[in-house]
């Protein structure tokens, strides 16, 4: 069946998914972990035949390593199902109930999306945990993982869909897109999808935003900085930089741009980019810069960079560093050259501090932290199924409440309009 | 200036427009009142010019007389500019506060979302209601009025940006597009825009939704439906299918087709089209209607419609109608045939009603009132600056608070995410 059809289908069948009690939902992933168990051998032997085909096209270690999915991995997403399963269900919420007049009830319920998309990234643990997300959140989803691990994806997700119509779920609930083709049938699926969650490269994500009407939610580039204030506490300032950028480089929340208050640049620029060195990070920087952190006759230990470079994303061990005037620059800064996703500043003055956390317009402003924290686990969110860095909906990491959407119901006795116009009746708007 | 520089400018001055205290948003609202009443006369002239050029250049009355901004349209501009001074600070909302650790706090707190283009309908108050809004609200606004008013837009919009000033606002804040040419350049500023509000005709906003990277919000159609159920109280869906239908038919919360449970329709469809007559409504609707309101040897009532026609948006005193099996062929015919917008259900049987408040699939689902109840003024939110009928973001009536996004602040004392990572620390979330 083509991704059109499906869509179409699905879209039919969301709202009886939405219906669904949250036990049958919550049988769907008890199913899916024990299926998982079950049919351990079947999953590995797939995924060895992946990790086979990696290795015979000699896709790059760091790479081959993130396909891999075994008892670890397993037993991560059998966690990630039983930590589900205790999370409150996200849809029936009442978020605000008012009595317009008498016997004239208004709620705003929260419900379902309704059919998302969600492509994303040669990982097998990640299918696992994006299709549990969406059937908790009670949403129908066109799923599609990296062609990398087509092997093991196709096993996993017929234990997924096994254990979804076991519980009860309808059967046009989830579907697999295997092929590059089903992308672009997706993305013209606007009539059906209600939102795609692209997950991937920049480039790639960009690619997903600029190629279809539906809504899309995620993030195109993660452009963290650490601000260090002249009020900094500079051995701390010296952690988090080395945290931000090194605890994981390759990650959209690690930072990419360091910014100097020009008061303690002489003193804190040698000072951490030592630290850095030490975890072999390499610093790059404006001519300021480079004048701070060299000795007398040494070669420069900063790689020198132009102004325009500030939209860089490394991901990798090297870090944009500049020296500015004041915390006014500093934000000017950020929001000009930033993804508006995580900024910190590190300083002991709160009013500064304060004045940083207003200004930045970003999803996260941090204050004496690393930007390693943004991440929906590290939120208590106990999920996660993306950051987005656009404002609408949801900004920031995204758990299920970012799926779901709201309704309003409205209860009367026969009101009509005409009598409020008329002024026979009038409302008294009471909450409830 | 042209709209991309003026944009652009805006984006820099949106964080210190955000930071303002809302005592100082407030006065600006203040200053709006007293400056419309010191330059009543200039307002009034200015009108009276787009008056005459719209009776020399034959538009139609009905239009004609939106164009008009009297003595009560303005006594309606102060009442909401009241209003709005009494509503609560959407600004700085906690809606979450999280102690991850031990001196690490997380909370999500509400903040405008920046920058936002609105174009809506020739009618003066208008640009005042949105201009308030958007100041309250705490976002900068490029306003694009219909030309029709383009001399009572510009008269209105020097009085609203002079008191904003006046009251410490930035000067950037707000902008007024005059050409139709403005509209093309505004959609192409993605970069700097966060949001455009479209009000106006289904086309219009089709294509403004069309043609931009922007996110939109609003409605291209409102397509609502009254199903009346073999269980109603007759009497009272009549007059609700007569509200919904007739109190205002041009608006895009009247009701455009009537659904009727096939036990009744023999007893209703002629009852509700004979009170549709009285108002001058005519029905339509197909065969079995047709066949269920005709008496022997006269002319039919109903006039005949096609099965692929239920997509109509008449805005006007005429109304689709048809026979269905049960409410589950309702709801099908609803969420194939709607807009998703306000749908209702007249009932006295409970369980029905709950299905079909479940399963429709509209951002407004009514049971026992009619459809034209879907406005922000209605709901109590006090102002309302348009109606989405998508499902991200805001659904439904959007007031003040579907202007606002939020961010997540962090507070910390120097923690890293490496000590987490390795266990020398662990998080407790604590919701404060």
């Amino acid at each position: 069946m083509d991704i059109r059809e499906q869509a179409q289908k699905m879209k039919l069948c969301a709202p009886e998914l939405a219906a669904t009690p949250v036990e049958v939902r919550n049988d769907a992933l008890a199913r899916i972990a024990a299926g998982l168990q079950a049919h351990k051998d079947e999953v590995f032997a797939a995924n060895a035949q992946d990790l086979a085909a990696a290795r015979d096209a000699s896709i790059a270690q760091t790479i081959q390593k993130r396909l891999r999915y075994d008892e670890g991995k397993m037993a991560e997403s059998l966690a990630q199902l039983q930590g589900l399963q205790g999370l409150a269900d996200p849809i029936g919420r009442v978020l605000l109930r008012r009595e317009l007049d008498e016997g004239l009830t208004l709620t705003r319920v929260s419900c379902p999306i309704g059919v998302i998309g969600v492509i994303f990234e040669a990982r097998p643990d990640a299918l696992v945990q994006v299709a549990s997300l969406c059937i908790k959140s009670g949403n129908c989803a066109i799923l599609k993982g990296g062609k990398e691990t087509a092997n093991s994806n196709r096993v996993l997700f017929s234990i997924v869909h096994e254990a979804a119509v076991a519980a009860g779920l309808p059967a046009d609930c989830l579907a697999l897109a295997e092929s590059h083709a089903d992308i672009d049938e997706l993305l013209g699926c606007d009539e059906y999808v209600d939102l795609l969650i692209p997950r991937g490269s920049n480039a790639f994500v960009r690619y997903i935003m600029d190629h279809t009407k539906i809504s899309v939610m995620g993030h195109s580039a993660g452009i963290c900085h650490v601000y260090v204030d002249k009020d900094a506490d500079q051995e701390m300032a010296a952690r988090i930089v080395v945290d931000a950028k090194t605890q994981y480089p390759a990650v959209c929340n690690a930072a990419e741009t360091l910014l100097v208050h020009r008061d303690i640049a002489a003193e804190f620029l040698p000072r951490v980019q030592a630290a850095l060195a030490q975890k072999k990070a390499r610093l790059r920087g404006t001519e300021e810069v480079i004048a701070a952190t060299q000795a007398d006759g040494v070669e420069p230990a900063v790689e020198p960079m132009g102004d325009d470079e500030f939209g860089t994303e490394y991901g990798d061990y090297i870090m944009s560093s500049k020296v500015v005037a004041d915390v006014r620059e500093a934000v000017a800064h950020i929001n000009r050259w930033g993804s508006h996703h995580t900024d910190c500043i590190v300083t002991t003055n709160q009013q500064t501090a304060d004045y940083f956390m207003r200004m930045v317009d970003s999803a996260g402003v941090y204050h004496n932290c690393s930007t390693r924290f943004a991440d929906g686990f590290r939120y208590g969110f106990g999920a996660e199924v993306g950051i987005s860095t656009g404002k609408l909906h949801a900004r920031g990491p995204v758990g299920l409440e970012g799926l779901e959407t709201y309704k309003y119901r409205l209860e009367g006795h026969g009101q009509l309009v005409d009598d409020y116009a008329t002024g026979r009746s009038q409302f008294h708007f009471r909450d409830l």
